[in-house]
């Protein structure tokens, strides 16, 4: 029984893909203090002007600028010290022409002042009396009331993956909750008449689930919900029945799919009872990772991804990583780490087809080494032994040693 | 009251600082399925071989290689089919001279067998009998026993930080619960008389809370569990009792102080009070960020940060996260991302101090362009603004517009 594929390059199995999702448009308040790694959904704008009042960028002396005019060594400006302002309490004094006030960094600066001059260019005559030693400008060394933002402005656009500033700038702004898009609710169904589970002894021809707990880990830092459907049989009911019971609820399905080709195929037409418009892709110009569907059914996505762990770690990066991240809306997505590196020996390559080659990446000599992982790509603690992948382009008979690769890091 | 500092590079201050701290020896035992990003805490090794049985890698038949040599298209050899092994059960039948058996992808290889023949290399004459048309050597397209993993072996060393193919791989071996160091605890203590809590109206001269959230975002981020200590005023008493009851049960504390120089100086002193061997470094050649403190009090860390928001983000990322990671032994943290780009505009510098230059990541011109966001450091929208930092190291005047610079992703 041979398998058909209608093979397509991994660019096009992605938008053929994402062209037929749509992002969600529900919404879930979150303390802004638990909201790392979530996603905005709706611009937030800032409820007020920040500062709410001029501030002062220095430990100085808050002046009216035109006092000081003309200000040098050899020609001091005197002023008078009539006050201090105390941090976290409203200025209360006003600063009169030749006066000033002791202010601290990021204290209120008293109306009447304009500017102020660092304690560094100023001189104690006595208790009552300072020397202005050096000239400011009106503003210097102060932050003006909405300089960091005015009321009404986009703090944060919506889609985007909130990071430690940006919790620590609303809670700044008295903004203690964020609308956040629900994090996508991912089915995960491991398939598989030898598959026993991991706290099982294994018999002859058992093999212990791995997919369900990579794939699972696999959705959690892509910013979705892993909800495992556990093992089911090779058997076409009892596949439907746990596919359209899992597909209920969650906003995904991924299916790791037998290894023999009879199972795949079995999965396959599983696949294509769960909905319309059903299958989308059914082969991808990827090694490995090549017998990959992607499918959407009545409106959600459905992937099945090959049953090997490297291929579903390939397969999961390429094509589901982006899915998940258009159903929570999610525009600017955390960056994914990479070095470069010197490839450590040839790697052969079929043209028309991107291969995956699984790197250790080594410090020697003074630079990264990109070293190709030897064993099958069916083992699994090669992808465990492995730092990352390197890719060989779609248009390429291979690298050489000594070329300088990118290594796309796990 | 001028700031005494005596400044070092921020290479000599993590040095200094890490040479005085320890790496935990508690262990906690966690669900395998739950430790993602977590650190090991000793080796973990296999428990038995990998695969336990011999599997076939291709869909196809188990064959004695033997029986094979020589088959051609031409010349194809003749082997009569005695049975068929299931997916998940014992291969029962004994492959003989001259026989064959039907495998698929990771079924179990049959005693007798030791090699298969793909499924494409095969022709089928009639229901009992195959031709063979390409031969196969001892061992092709087989998984032998522990080929994947020895008993015994180290699947996961010591302070690896565990990423979802190690919970995958892990699964597979029937390691269901793992020994990870317990995430360091950091007190997080905001100082200043100005502060107000984020679910505060604010009063003339007040302000919001912003490094608390931030920080133990970061710690989070770092691995660590972050411990609010709220908002203490500037008082020398509160400070130390405040900052002596974080430290009971933590394993870090973190200070976020004033931005005025006596607020800093109140700050240190504190620090200084807390244990042996006390201040290690005050003041470091890095801009933003030089007021740093890092001290360690009877064994452990306790870190300055300067109160500006952005200064905290970089001395946290240069000096906290590694503090972090040693803390918990973690010899492969996880990668930093970030980007190479073409510098929009110059950025000046002064040699002998490390500057750190916010930027935002723009593509334009078919490539990655790196501009500087302008603003104050001490503004806080400039961080939510930029997607990392461009370094200008030591040792340069600055940086010229039109360089390749690495920018380091937020």
């Amino acid at each position: 029984m041979p398998e058909l594929f209608t093979v397509v390059t991994p660019d096009e199995a992605r938008r053929t893909f994402l062209a037929h999702l749509t992002t969600g448009v529900a919404a879930e308040r979150v303390p802004v203090s638990d909201a790392l790694g979530r996603v905005t959904r709706g611009d937030v704008v800032a409820p007020s002007d920040l500062p709410a009042f001029p501030r002062s960028t220095m430990d100085g002396y808050a002046v009216r600028a035109a006092d000081t005019y003309g200000a040098s060594e050899g020609v001091p400006a005197y002023l008078s010290v009539t006050g201090e302002v105390l941090m976290g309490h409203d200025a209360a004094i006003v600063v009169s022409a030749g006066g000033t006030v002791v202010v601290h960094t990021g204290g209120m600066l008293p109306v009447g002042a304009d500017a102020v001059v660092m304690v560094e260019n100023t001189q104690r005559v006595d208790d009552g009396t300072i020397e202005v030693v050096r000239q400011v400008a009106p503003g210097e060394n102060v932050i003006q009331v909405g300089e960091d933002a005015r009321a009404g402005d986009v703090l944060v656009p919506t889609g985007r993956w909130l990071r430690p500033q940006d919790l620590g700038g609303l809670m700044g702004m008295g903004i203690t909750e964020a609308s956040v898009a629900p994090r996508p609710v991912v089915a995960i169904m491991s398939t598989g008449d030898e598959l026993v589970p991991p706290d099982t002894a294994v018999g002859p021809g058992q093999v212990r689930d791995i997919n369900t707990y990579s794939i699972s880990a696999l959705v959690t830092r892509g910013g979705g919900a892993p909800r495992p459907l556990g093992i089911v049989p090779d058997d076409w009911k009892m596949q439907v029945e746990a596919a359209r019971a899992g597909l209920e609820g969650a906003d995904m399905l991924v299916v790791s799919a037998g290894s023999s080709v009879s199972a795949r195929d079995l999965t396959s037409r599983v696949i294509a009872a769960l909905g319309e418009p059903g299958i989308l892709v059914h082969g991808v110009a990827v090694r490995p990772g090549k017998p990959t569907i992607l499918a959407v059914a009545d409106g959600k996505p459905v992937v099945g991804l090959p049953g090997n762990p490297v291929s579903a770690m390939v397969v999961f990066d390429l094509l589901v990583t982006p899915a998940l991240h258009l159903l929570s809306g999610c525009a600017s997505p955390p960056p994914r780490p990479f070095v470069e590196a010197t490839l450590a020996r040839n790697l052969a390559s079929t043209t028309g087809r991107e291969d995956y080659v699984q790197v250790r990446v080594e410090q020697r000599d003074g630079g990264s080494w990109a070293v190709p992982v030897f064993g099958e790509s069916n083992l699994i603690t090669t992808t465990m032994r492995a730092d990352g992948v390197v890719r060989v382009p779609l248009d390429k008979h291979g690298l050489l040693e000594g070329e300088r690769v990118v290594v796309r890091l796990y």
